[in-house]
């Protein structure tokens, strides 16, 4: 359950439920607020009850990660960017770190049109044993002096658990891929760290498995995360790769605090369809996107068939970012 | 296969083919276009192959619905509307017509922020037959009062083969519900019309499921068809009704000519998730919108969650033009 | 609510409660069971109350065909076939009626080892306007001419409710197809008559969904259903035409009263793997199966890819009976 | 492609083109045949094609567990168990190991009626971090000591890459989860060890995706592979815990060579829905089945549930083996 106690004894009333209950079960506060596990109104003390505005006993597995708890939008602060507050945050790059040289092109179109954040994998998952499985830590390198060299944050994924501590040395944001959303020991470890995470959703991850995932990372302690809707998995994959869910975007945003990022690359596959899909993810509310890019999309070590060329992206930034300025109008 | 014929000879070469094949196969003609089922190249007498620019061999079996025949975009017109063309069409009403009075005062809300076509139930298909089915016949005559009353079109649902007729006396509009999309003898049915039918997906439709289904319309001679679509099952319906699939409105408009509408409402079933979703709807290029709106949603007779309140209603609309409009400025 | 009875004044009391609220909601009685619309048990008179062995106040809204009204099983006795009692049911034949003399031979096929109903479709629900939709009332002359000389049931399907005293006047049993399984019209139509009905699950119609249109059916004063399961639609369609849900046949089991029979030949849609889900459907506990076969696949006129040919019909309709045999002997 | 080589000079051959390809692609030999990555047939030399007795050029990325490439069934030997040969193989015990006598007493239950493999987690994914997590070592320990005192061979979950060791100390079989059927350091992990893995299949894995996640093992230089189908995410998830595709098994059979076994604990999530289900699976053709089972299921420390008593399992097990004697005798 979680009480919401009135703010003038609230820190009273929350050191004598931790010095209670606090061997017994686990307690998580935030601010005047404090959750309780397996916990009942009649188990608690009169005194308690008393000091209480509210107590409210529906309350879901994932409990730091839900605005009961945590009522008002986390803000993610990285060097260049600020994720979940008033702004649009533009993540863009190419699917995979190819060279040193091609990563620090794509940064700099990327810089272009308003992106803070450059993307591009180095330990790729790939459904195939035989395909490019990624640069490793040369792409981490790369990526990171792509990043500094326009001023950019940086985005890579990591894949497992061994690794963190390496790709921690290079990243401003962890990426956990949507084939790992419930892999828990990754997610353990990289809640150990107190570096972004962007999460992104399963193929066939609910909603609530989605939270309940990145309860794994706050549960560590690391609060700095963002949930990635990237598209999932249903009956029809004729024409786009996956399922654009963009209803799970005001839906994420009712029940957690944590800025929702949109990745049309992913959810589509196939760039002419990128750009209407970016602008029904920017009109849907989301923080940001996340979005490939590539020059010569055919050659492109991955995923090609999904990157914007240049040209195309300059053009969709643009308009998203008109597009969020409308929408910012109306508020 | 379908014969892309020089513009010169092409009614000449349509008439030989049609000579030559017509008791055989399916022909079908557009423009300088000739589309006929089974036969293959070397089938073709040489002159037809020498006056052709193009022979396309890759046909879908929805031929008349392909852009491939018919490559310009189908622009269907009703007394107030303008469907498929520049202007974003607003179609507004309560999920059913309960009563005369209401159905009056709900399509006056309808047409204050631009709606030209109000929407009504009075045959309903409700999943449990002890559900309120709707007022018939008189639910028509009430909803067209409204309609007249208001200068607006008139779309609903027609159900059954058998009622075709009777709806047809009333509506600008024949609506085929999402249960009903592959109901093959009301496809036929209204299809023998000359009445726009709005063609709602199914819930598990594949995008060839609907453009099949449209066919079906087309075969009969009714080629004023629009595409609705408005949620697809999926393995997550805890938070929202359906999964809104954004992405079939730009596939759909790559495959076919006829517009393509979104159905915020019936997609997340939720009203507050209503109005970001009718932004994303704008946004990934639709023709239109089809809402739903109540004065007191928590009476209503069906449906009643997904219901906009007028004042919601007359906000998400205003927005739902100027992002029009902004996208208007793109092109 | 359903509330049962004290037997010896059970029928008192059910006249006492039609009296008092027959005229406002929809009662339904059986043997010592009465359910009531939309009654709370403090609605109840104490008499009524005092009569009761128990209150049941969590009921679905498809309560005719729910255990909780009528626990016992519902057995359908055919000229030729007892559905859902002690014996497996095996109905077989070619998917589409193609002519009376191969009807004929195809029903002589499925007799020789079993069977007791033929199958075959005069009308055809193709997913294309332009595919054979079948022979109409000639079809269903040739189907019942096979079933009569071969001393079998007849099974076909119905697709609009028009056609519902037409093919009455030929079949032993209607069957309703996956896609009308919510063309509610039709579910009432058939439900108007006394003729058995085989309701084929939708291709993404919950367990609910399937209860609900069988309670359309049973709404109408028509309780001879039977309903079949037939593969529902998943994000994987690549070596199966649909994902077979055997987990269905306990489920529906113990929810409602009314027989199930699987289809293996539409869940799979590959002829070689028909044996194997043909053996999973009988050990799942289903009172019966629906096969397609053909003896020239490769020529079929519909869904030929999944039609047995008669050898490997005749050894699988015997694996089949002897393995219901075993069944048997667990009981 | 796959070169398939008369037998005579098929070990020249292979080494000539190891030789010719060896440095540039990826190369698998089996028998007297060879699978060449990237390689057409008019990139071989003359003398190797003379030496062909047949070419495929349709071959999935999933090479090496391709029946293309390695026609004849993997039988996979453990102490007590072989896996994919003539028997069925019963593996069964706890969800979690819960106390090392609790364990012991399940393993002697599940050793009762014929299982060779008793189950166990150690470490368990589970979907809050708040939940059990599992005994860790410990419970290895206890489960290896159940074990060995039946006489039965082990399988447990392995969690991650890291545990890979730990867990091999105690092991017979490695399971791998399906939250982690994709998670791919963990599947070259245990691809880099000798030990036999049972690879669970996704909730949303495609068939293709399972084949390619036994390639990373197989890539690895482990070929000890079994699947297990344990029902997958579905639209319907109301009364069953998941959909259990049994096409599935027959589909594998035809495309892979590796042992098929069947989870319908997991596929169902319901105690009494189990035992039709598993009777399915048998009757499916798989090769085995893994089964939960608990002396008080409400007391579980994790998917009680689910978990057969005793009794229930006993007469299971009986039935299970009985109706393989009866495959077994139609073959």
């Amino acid at each position: 359950m979680i009480i919401v106690l009135k703010p003038e004894t609230a820190a009273a009333m929350q050191a004598k439920l931790v010095a209670q209950f606090g061997s017994k079960t686990e307690l998580f506060t935030h601010h005047n607020r404090i959750a309780i596990q397996g916990i009942q109104p009649a188990d608690l003390p009169a005194d308690v009850v008393a000091a209480a505005d509210d107590l409210i006993t529906d309350v879901p597995a994932a409990v730091q990660s839900s605005r009961l708890l945590h009522p008002e939008n986390t803000v993610i602060k990285t060097p260049h960017s600020v994720i979940g507050g008033d702004q649009f945050v533009m993540m863009a790059g190419p699917c995979s770190v190819e060279s040193a040289d091609h990563v620090m092109a794509m940064a700099k179109v990327a810089k272009q049109r308003g992106a803070t954040v450059v993307r591009g994998g180095a330990f790729k998952p790939r459904t195939s044993p035989y395909s490019f499985q990624g640069l490793g830590e040369a792409g981490l390198q790369a990526l990171r002096a792509a990043a500094d060299a326009n001023d950019l944050d940086m985005i890579t994924e990591v894949m497992d658990d061994e690794h963190v501590p390496m790709v921690a040395k290079y990243t401003d944001i962890f990426q956990i891929g949507a084939r790992n959303m419930q892999n828990f020991s990754l997610l353990k470890a990289v809640g150990r760290t107190q570096i972004p995470v962007a999460l992104k959703r399963g193929m066939s991850a609910t909603i609530d498995d989605v939270l309940n995932a990145a309860e794994y990372i706050a549960a560590g302690g690391n609060h700095q995360i963002m949930l990635l809707e990237r598209g999932i998995r249903t009956f029809d994959h004729k024409y786009t790769r996956n399922t654009f869910d963009l209803g799970a975007v005001p839906v994420l945003q009712k029940l957690t605090h944590y800025p929702v990022i949109v990745d049309p690359s992913h959810a589509v596959g196939e760039w002419d369809l990128v750009t209407p899909m970016a602008m029904a993810g920017v009109a849907s509310g989301a923080s940001g996107m996340i979005v490939e890019i590539h020059d010569r999309p055919t050659e492109a070590l991955s995923d090609g068939p999904q990157a914007l060329k240049p040209k195309t992206y300059l053009k969709m930034a643009q308009q998203a970012f008109q597009l969020h300025d409308l929408m910012t109008s109306w508020n």
